[in-house]
């Protein structure tokens, strides 16, 4: 099985909304639907302009399996260190238990150190009971209480 | 008591990292030392020339007594929402008790709204056990787990 990596593209757009919404949580939050909500464009242009922000897909052949966002984040702390954050981590239905998803990860540890961060950071909901578990494996430790507020 | 907030500017960096160095975690992390490492004003002027960080400071007259990071990062997930994330929270231990941690937080809630955020979020470390307390009474739940990977 060849696994690829690269940054979408305007094309991926329609298969990354499927992909968050195909999940156990994502189901109630987002809206798959044609034509896709001009939200997610604007989101996907905001981040394709930021040089901090990567959305990468994980491809076999030319099909989209799989899909991370990498936020890149100066800091003060820790003397100046730079982190990356992960976030919206999904990956097809039709490869699940392939290890698709321990790829995306290793492929994100390994971009955070080109970009020079000190640190690869998540935060992943009390509700996916299995998702601790494979950060753990990958070397994440649950050290912090990801802690947030409805505006 | 007049509080006041604003954008930190570089005269403010020493106090910065003063208030980062005088904390529980931050004494073995950081370096407050004269001239200050290079790593703190590579990361400040990182931070400064980058829309969606703010570096904060919360003033009583002139002296800064406290400070934060507010990150702000479109995402695809939510239908393409914006999220405000805040970092690097310290208040002086001069002024501790008297309501500037509160102040501070309940500013970037305001200035998440601003931006048009659906969700303001942060992490803190398990050992910080008043902290999560603290957070808690401004209305965050700790939903998530936060996970970790030093490089």
């Amino acid at each position: 099985m060849d696994i690829s990596f690269r940054k979408a593209t305007e094309k991926d757009l329609e298969k990354i909304v499927a992909l968050l919404a195909d999940d156990m949580l994502g189901a109630a939050r987002e809206r798959y639907e044609y034509p896709l909500p001009e939200s997610y464009k604007n989101a996907f242009n905001a981040i394709q302009s930021d040089p901090n922000n990567e959305l990468i897909v994980a491809c076999i052949d030319t099909e989209v399996v799989g899909v991370q966002q990498i936020t890149f984040t100066p800091f003060l702390t820790y003397q100046g260190g730079w982190r990356a954050t992960i976030e919206g981590v999904r990956t097809s239905a039709s490869v699940r238990g392939e290890g698709i998803g321990t790829k995306l990860i290793q492929w994100a540890i390994q971009r955070a150190k080109e970009r020079g961060c000190h640190l690869i950071q998540l935060t992943t909901d009390k509700q996916r009971r299995d998702a601790q578990r494979f950060y753990e494996q990958l070397g994440f430790q649950a050290t912090h209480e990801g802690m947030k507020l409805k505006l």
